[in-house]
């Protein structure tokens, strides 16, 4: 058998590292910095980047300032600038910056449901019907995020079953693209194929993504193995920015890097630039004084 | 597509730890810390243990003792302890020491035959042939190692046809198991399939594993795609020692945490248990003063 027949032959990739990625780490990186992030990934060649988050400050210190961001950031044509909006008056916000796409979410576990949105998953989807209408009134992408879809710090196991529920709800608020997430690293790559299997039963391939923490080192394993039965989106982090907030100390996002070095190997299209990734990578830990969590980086600068 | 269809139902882990890793590794480990590491994975599951090196201690200093390791493990019925010969010299040492299991080496890269061992892959073959000729006479298993199998750090890209090429000598030399090795871990997993699938169309399947290193962060999803394609052995090392010897800093041997974890999750049996081995690689870690370089074990380190 040759598995890379199956794969596709364009990937998009969604850089999460300004919003997700910082958003996890402990300190506070300047506006001018994330900024500069931000333009550096555009110039690279990210036609998707996750850059801001419209959340209280008082909830979320580290995304204050979002809309300082969109104000300062160079729009390149083409690029989609995504933005988190936890309510109404987040999506307003959002919406005053020009996002180009929102960021909904709910969980696949009622217990993270309960713990982290302080609701069930079902009245978290129904909180968003409000943002939602009013972003296809306005034209705005939106993007539903799936929070622990193969595990859960609390409640363990999750049946593919409760993802689908979820995805179902997500696709009736009209979300244009659902991302299927492993917010604490656990999944392997048959569980991962299998759940994306289950949903492509009902939905079209296109609309999905994945977004895989490497905690537990299975990230490009189980990016490998989604790609072989349809995905074709994924979300990374440049540099790994972000760590584990369930496990201080281990691995988080999956780093970009490490995903473009084996994109490339396989000979599927991005549109980035790979060394101008590897530099920003350099440059956002150099700036930050962060370790930079991608193995590849890691390599290349060894090298040098 | 169901992927995981075609995996294998029982995968054997070659554990490299207390040769290929710590002879990486700058300090030189006391005999009785190396003797309590084998003693500790050989009780964990480990059905093959790379031990020893009977090389000169003027070349290797970390494998000087390797006759008093192997007189002091306490020798678990079935295991294979396996042993780096690099001349009849060694050869003798190893026979003397009962190792079950000798290991030859070449490379499929001209250049790093001619810098790692001063001689043409051809040479380096031929010099092999009293030791493997010796070991067949004596009842000891031959395994063979093929370095850069997937790329040189001198010459860059290597054939798929050097490959087989030194494989098929190998064979003539009689090699029980043959190493695919990925000595700097710049393999990606459509490459590795390739590589597999050319040996497989004049080899059996069962005779090969893959030798993979983390250093870009593919050595899962590479296993995977060896496993798609019929690989079941695979080499790795506790806690992920070793580092790379070609990018200091860098990272080397798959952690075999790492890969018991992802073939936990595949519902493929070793035979190990996998508590145990992470256990193991806090010990080593913990004894010899090294970061986990296994995100399985740094991440369930985190939620302790």
């Amino acid at each position: 058998m040759s598995s890379s027949s199956t794969l596709p032959k364009y990937v998009k990739i969604v850089e999460v590292g300004p919003r997700d990625g910082l958003q996890n780490e402990k300190e506070f990186v300047p506006i001018d910095v994330k900024v500069d992030l931000i333009n550096q990934l555009s110039n690279a060649g990210f036609s998707n980047i996750e850059a801001a988050s419209f959340v209280s400050p008082k909830w979320i210190p580290q995304m204050a300032g979002s809309d300082k961001v969109m104000a300062a950031i160079s729009r390149k044509p083409g690029t989609i600038y995504s933005a988190l909006t936890p309510n109404m008056k987040g999506y307003e916000s959002a919406l005053a910056a020009k996002v180009d796409e929102i960021v909904i979410f709910s969980a696949a576990s009622e217990a993270f449901a309960q713990k982290n949105i302080n609701c069930s998953i079902t009245e978290s989807v129904e909180r968003f019907a409000p943002v939602a209408k009013a972003a296809k009134q306005d034209g705005i992408r939106i993007r539903g995020s799936i929070s622990c879809s193969f595990g859960c710090p609390y409640e363990g196991s999750v049946e593919a079953a409760q993802v689908s529920e979820v995805v179902k709800r997500m696709m009736e608020l009209g979300c244009d693209e659902i991302d299927i997430a492993d917010t604490i690293g656990v999944g392997t790559p048959g569980q991962i194929a299998a759940v994306f299997e289950g949903l492509f039963a009902f939905a079209p391939k296109e609309q999905f993504s994945g977004h895989f923490h490497d905690t537990y080192g299975q990230a490009l394993a189980n990016i490998y193995a989604a790609m072989q039965v349809g995905v074709s989106i994924f979300h990374s982090s440049i540099a790994g920015l972000g760590g584990c907030p369930y496990a201080k100390g281990a691995t988080g996002n999956v780093a970009t890097e490490d995903v473009l070095y084996m994109l490339k190997g396989l000979g599927i299209e991005t549109g980035i630039d790979f060394d101008t990734a590897v530099k920003i990578g350099e440059y956002i830990t150099k700036v930050t004084g962060k370790t930079n969590a991608s193995r590849v980086g890691r390599a290349i600068a060894a090298k040098k």
